[in-house]
């Protein structure tokens, strides 16, 4: 009942996020069942039972699509890292959470539905709105708990911040990069409890 | 002239450890040129010169070939890396220098030798003999800077030895092993001072 007070190119019919969203929807399950890469917009089209052209009303390209369901997939493990970390008194602790969850979600991502990690892979490496600003939310984290270590007299400040959460940065890349992650699932999980250690030696007043 | 003192099999003609030489070196500039996963051992013969029932004398298989050319290639890396690091006195600057001539290797066989390239990779993916014992030569390089550096009094000796070792192992594979490295090359040169910062705090006393 909004959609009055919006002014809606088109008032006939499920409104256009509706009809994106049900786009989405049926892409995500279509691109985990047949991948993402060698599939096309007419493939799709035929499959969810939309015309081309319809699709192409509601988004530009494939990769459109791939952007939206990439972004939706990352949301997920940023809330789950969010609420790993979300009220933990303790920085180091903060940090061994952002690490395990982190880990722990891309594996479910690549192992549960492999097909879609396709679109992850190309998120990242083509660098994707969504994949940077899945980078920039950890890198925010990470900057939060750094700080949050250091007010509480838990980590050194000789160190320039951004030095510091920069090469945190680094630590963690292989595991959350999707490129880098495929290749790291096996070690994972002996690397990731070793990796905060180390950390948290390298932040040690 | 060393010939007659050891027990060949073959005695006319070259012995058989130069013509497994000149094999490797053909097959080296034939990979190199027409990559390692396409072709097969058939192509390599005709385009060297050789039967393929000749090669098969021996070679096992394209594997066994594609070891040797890594072998030769990760012996040059090492090689390298036991340069810059020898004879520095001090166990912080050998760590240093071990990470960046690590990526500097590293990058120079993935960048001049790309096609060659696909034989490392194939090699991290299903463990070669030469990727594992690469590996362990970069393992060891590791253990004995982290104890030169322990026993000089410039790193911290509370953490076992081992986990410590292993951790430095961990910040430095995604450099090391070509699966992982041909997705960091961009990064490589920003990372690796940082992350050798980073090793150096990790080891304070």
């Amino acid at each position: 009942m909004t959609k009055a007070t919006t002014p809606a190119p088109q008032v006939r019919g499920p409104s256009d996020h509706d009809v994106r969203d049900q786009i989405v929807d049926a892409a995500t399950e279509y691109f985990s069942l047949y991948g993402f890469e060698k599939t096309t917009v007419s493939d799709l089209a035929k499959a969810i039972g939309f015309s081309k052209a319809y699709i192409y009303k509601f988004f530009d390209s494939k990769q459109a699509i791939g952007e939206v369901i990439c972004g939706n997939r990352l949301h997920v493990i940023m809330t789950a890292v969010d609420e790993a970390v979300a009220d933990v008194p303790s920085a180091p602790e903060r940090l061994r959470r952002l690490f395990k969850t982190l880990v722990e979600a891309g594996s479910q991502l690549f192992f549960q539905d492999s097909k879609l990690y396709d679109i992850a892979r190309m998120s990242a490496s083509e660098s994707w709105p969504s994949a940077q600003a899945y980078e920039a939310h950890i890198k925010e984290l990470v900057l939060q708990i750094v700080r949050m270590g250091r007010e509480a007299g838990d980590f050194e400040r000789k160190t320039p911040l951004d030095e510091t959460v920069s090469a945190i940065y680094w630590v963690l890349r292989p595991y959350i990069n999707p490129l880098l992650l495929q290749h790291n699932l096996e070690k994972a999980a002996d690397a990731a409890p070793q990796l905060s250690n180390l950390i948290l030696r390298s932040l040690a007043p």
